[in-house]
């Protein structure tokens, strides 16, 4: 929109000033890096983890479900699968605290990727984390709803309706604006994490005190079906690339680091293995206990011998914490309610993420730059929408069937995690060769020893974990290409071509407006027109401040399209005696901006290339609806004139009543701002109105600003 | 959009330029009477015609069909009836003939009812004139569909889809731009009107020859219903009402008086009676071969026995044309081929009409003033898809079914109708009390009595047709409503309570900025500030703008995000010796504008109420899309700044080199110009150019305006 102001920018305009205010009267909280704003280890750990925690909710199921395809005697291969899942987890947290402590400033694989492997697979890597957030979205709430409608079956015909429901939800909180660091975002995952281990420790004493737990679905057999050594690789393969979404999330933390608390670094650490401990104690838990107690959970449920596939099979979790507590108790419904909010809370982190990606992207010149310009929220609001758009489509489109949209989902994942890792490789490197270019009397300095294990160590770490993720990159792809994946493999590159043009079209227009002292424009002279079509307040104060400006010569111009008008508008220029010569411009044809056009034109031709500067009045409104009904002829001339060379548009606002609204406004959180490390923005009510309060005095900013609370009756 | 120019803008940028060049040489052409751009009545009549004409081919077979539900019998009735429907045309041809001599300036009904009745009725002919465009456009598509499949019955399961898929055609053909008054749209409806006249003088002369045609219908006979007295003179009426769909379209040409040429009042009433009397004749003959050759429609096929209602029903203009030229003859599928273009046209000048009464509306206040601004294509465009939309959802719900959509329709007409023909009679009793107030002597004179005749006769003619049209409007209230047409008298006063709602805002606006002598301004003093990012070219013809200005004071302010890029532009500026200071804020929060507005704030309290300009370079971009990836943070910053007492911004534009696409553009035609007398846009290409060629000598204008071909090596 033209400056008719719109809802969105008002909010900022009253919620950044009080910071600056702050700023000028040198108020303590001026600096950025102040703890006040940032997260302590206790709220970041609920923040990046619930992403990464969440997601061994549906990861054991899924590894038990690709096994149990090919017989119950695949389970045997269960606790390896785990197994392997487990160390590959290790690895990548290992190899994430290496990639902060190289990286801090929360850039993630992105900027691993970029920095050290170059453009395009930067640019991949984006796009494979764009498509994540998406994917995170969908199988988040896919697998919440799951959960939900294993816990009141009744809703099982809702399924699709109800994830999408939620995504509508969520997309909503966050247009409302949810402070994602507010406590409420931090106790479900505490509940999370405590109920199930509890559940866990509970149900390994009950096989210890001989009673194990009894899944409902322990009795339901599978057919057993004989398959090649080929297809049992394939299918021990698939199992364990399922079991690998439970890596997802892990690497939240690390484009969250400057939200941590100094020490960065150490804190972001921390939390990570923090987060990683828990992950890989609740995934490996429930697996066992999923296996101990026999839980049979297939693909297609009529695949069950015995069971009613006209029901909804119960989640894993819901299988186990019911073999575990009995079905329907207290404890139960209180895990399977902790699961379900963590889910969807994992769901919410993706649209706190998904701007910041783009705001780093349109910083690089990768997304349009407007998603660099913090406090916008119309560019927020219209991210968020599309963010759930995508995750509607897909859900509706995979009909929320959590199986089918784990095989999009791990590749992104494994894309940015194996191109991040090849890019921290190549960190180390750097470092080393620096190293060995040292003389060699430094070389074998202490400091410098110490710095040569360090590279080392990370060497080490950052190639294990390449080559590993790498392998279950290839694994995944193999294995999940023909069942979906392929998507993934479409959408990226799409999305890599997208960023790369509007790369190169920055790149061209800096060229193009690049400085050179080549260029002289030398405009000499000046003239001031205003545009004046009733003589009403808003024209006066154009004239008054074109005045003001003092112009080689200043007139009013009017485009008679019939008789009467001009000459009543001309008799009441008169009669106010207006301080500055009325033009009257015919234009038989009810155009506007090209008898002007015309008129600058010939002006020029006769009195060289004076700036002509053309005031325009600008209506400031408090309703959308309102913009509707003003400025629109206003806007066509501005925009044709600006195509006429030597002339400049000057906007004079003037603030209807209605623009009061502008105030009493609340501010909003902005996505992204929590895991940013930046400061929430403070209430407006109190500050608000002296953050625009006009400096004039009263009585004349009353008649010149109708719209100053401070100066009304 | 912000200035940043949109497609539209730019068409008429260059479309409107030539006009006004025109205007300034004094070319001929300039004056808006010339008859050049004016119809002639051979061009009129189809352009208006069309719309009444094509009624012609859905209102006798609504109006068997109606009858025909009472039974074979029923037919008995149809003559009379068609001979109401004839005195009813007649009357209100003769009642618009007035109508046109009293307000020749094209308001047409809604003006009448405004100006003799008051606002509540005026605003509510508007209302059921946009509800009119909407189901014309419906109406006509569906009975041309109709058409269609009766020649080929093979597409009748493609009903809806061919129906929407027409009327999309008809938007897009409209967005690009066509010329109404083009030779293309008059051949089909005289080759309607000749085609369909043959027909009937061939069908007569059949029945002279004593081989009269006999239908394909006339064997199915219906079952006979024993109906009540009351019951059967309520089919007869409603039979009645639906026959009344003929006079659709007749008021027209009172909307478009001031397209046609001079004498301009009496070619509209030509074109009129013309019109009147075409219709009268067809819809009579064709009713009567119909009636001769036994044509039996029924409201659903399975009622008519020995009919394999499997099929569509054909059309009675399709079953009365085989009848008469033998199925599948070449007249044949001339006459169902014209009927079928002749009612898409009808539903293209829906897409004429509508702009005009918007801009009507507009003009006096009750609809946005957009809609008055000629030329703003982007307004059209959007004005064109809604219509189109609506008459999609109207086709969808009633499965483009004729007969349901006639219950629709005919209110609508009969509503603007009325209160048109009661307007007049105020209207004329004015003249008569006037009259009566004059002396007696003046009474007495010969030019006051053929006056006073005029008055009467008028008085008489429209007494006569608000009488009858009222009692239609009444039958077809009570026929219809409960056949769809409530839903029409919901729609009315929405509409009408929203154009209401709209002349309140701009009244209490206007009453907002209403000049008064006390209001004082008195800005003393001038300050401008550039605002730079970075150091590039259109900064330097911003500071170039501002320093041909001579403002008291001029300064560059960067708002410093990092430390380092405000080093860095620091340092180019003083390479590149800028001659103005560079002024440092910074704003470790990242925003922009509320920086700016405190130094504003402050500066003002220092240095008293200056008028402080800020210089914002403003990109003029060539592709839709750039607009997305330019100027989001200059225009925030444009819209907070605003609120801040005191301020304007300047615009300075630059012109990209993609910008070049603004030219080299064709111009398109306007919807409505043709009915609204107003001349084609001209050809861009000769002149675009020269439109907007800087006055400034070449090498100049090169570096300064890149986009300029003549300039371009």
């Amino acid at each position: 929109m033209w400056p008719a102001v719109t809802n969105e920018s008002r909010e900022q305009s009253v919620d950044e000033a009080p910071k600056a205010k702050r700023l000028i009267l040198g108020d303590p909280l001026a600096s950025t890096d102040t703890d006040e704003h940032l997260l302590p280890k206790k709220m970041a750990l609920p923040i990046f983890a619930s992403d990464a925690l969440s997601s061994v909710a549906y990861a054991p199921q899924e590894l038990l479900l690709i096994l149990l395809t090919g017989g119950l005697a695949f389970l045997a291969f269960a606790p390896w699968i785990a197994a392997a899942v487990v160390v590959l987890l290790t690895v990548v947290v290992i190899s994430y605290r290496q990639l902060i402590k190289a990286y801090p400033s929360g850039g993630g694989d992105y900027e691993v990727a970029r920095k050290n492997l170059g453009e395009i697979p930067g640019v991949v890597v984006a796009s494979a984390l764009a498509v994540d957030y998406a994917l995170t979205v969908a199988v988040s709430v896919a697998s919440g709803v799951d959960n939900i409608i294993s816990a009141l079956p009744g809703l099982n015909p809702f399924r699709v309706e109800l994830a999408v429901g939620f995504v509508i939800l969520i997309v909503v909180m966050n247009l409302r604006g949810v402070r994602e660091a507010s406590r409420a975002f931090a106790i479900p995952t505490y509940v999370f994490i405590g109920s199930v281990g509890v559940m866990i420790v509970v149900g390994l004493f009950q096989v210890v005190m001989g009673n194990p737990p009894v899944a409902s679905s322990a009795q339901y057999a599978v057919e057993t079906q004989d398959l090649t050594q080929a297809a049992v690789i394939l299918l021990v393969l698939r199992a364990f690339s399922s079991g690998c979404s439970a890596l997802t999330g892990v690497e939240a933390v690390s484009n969250g680091v400057p939200a941590f608390r100094t020490p960065k670094v150490r804190n972001a650490q921390t939390t990570l293995a923090l987060m990683g401990g828990i992950a890989i104690l609740l995934f490996s838990g429930l697996t066992a206990i999923a296996l101990v107690a026999g839980v049979h959970y297939a693909e297609n449920p009529c695949d069950l011998i015995g069971f009613d596939c006209a029901n909804p099979q119960p989640s894993l979790m819901a299988q186990v914490s019911s073999a575990v507590f009995g079905m329907n108790s207290v404890p139960f419904f209180v895990i399977q309610g902790a699961t379900a909010v963590v889910l969807l809370l994992a769901a919410n982190t993706a649209f706190n993420g998904f701007p910041l990606l783009g705001s780093v992207l349109a910083r690089d010149g990768y997304a349009p730059k407007a998603l660099n310009t913090r406090g916008d929220r119309l560019v927020y609001s219209n991210g968020m929408i599309i963010l759930g758009l995508v995750a509607i489509g897909v859900l509706i489109v995979y009909q929320a069937n959590l199986t089918n949209l784990i095989q999009l989902y791990i590749i992104g994942v494994f894309v940015s995690f194996t191109l991040g890792q090849i890019g921290m490789i190549r960190h180390w490197r750097r470092g080393l060769s620096a190293i060995r270019d040292l003389p060699a009397d430094e070389r074998s300095s202490k400091a410098v020893r110490t710095e040569l294990f360090g590279l080392r160590k990370g060497l080490f770490i950052n190639s294990l974990g390449a080559t590993m993720t790498a392998s279950v990159l290839i694994i995944v792809t193999v294995t999940k290409f023909t069942h979906g994946a392929w998507l993934i493999f479409l959408a990226i590159p799409v999305l890599s071509f997208l960023m790369i043009g509007v790369h190169r079209y920055y790149r061209d227009v800096d060229h193009e407006i690049a400085m050179d002292d080549q260029t002289h424009f030398g405009s000499t002279g000046d003239v001031a027109l205003i545009l004046v079509n009733k003589l009403q307040k808003p024209v006066v104060k154009a004239v008054d401040y074109a005045l003001a400006a003092k112009h080689d010569k200043t007139f009013a111009v009017h485009i008679s399209v019939t008789k009467e008008e001009a000459a009543a508008l001309e008799a009441e220029w008169s009669a106010h005696r207006m301080p500055i010569p009325l033009k009257i411009i015919e234009s038989p044809y009810r155009t506007y901006a090209s008898p002007i056009a015309e008129f600058v034109k010939k002006y020029r031709e006769q009195h060289g290339s004076a700036v002509v500067t053309v005031y325009l009045p600008q209506y400031i409104v408090g309703h959308w609806w309102e913009s509707l009904l003003h400025n629109r002829r206003a806007r066509r001339i501005a925009q044709q004139l600006m195509l006429v060379h030597g002339v400049s548009i000057t906007l004079v606002p003037w603030l209807l009543d209605s623009s009061e609204l502008i105030y009493g406004r609340r501010s909003r959180a902005l996505p992204g701002d929590d895991r940013a490390g930046r400061p929430a923005a403070p209430e407006v009510h109190r500050v608000g109105r002296r953050a625009i309060r006009p400096a004039g005095p009263p009585e004349r900013s009353d008649a010149a600003e109708p719209s100053v609370p401070a100066t009304k009756p």
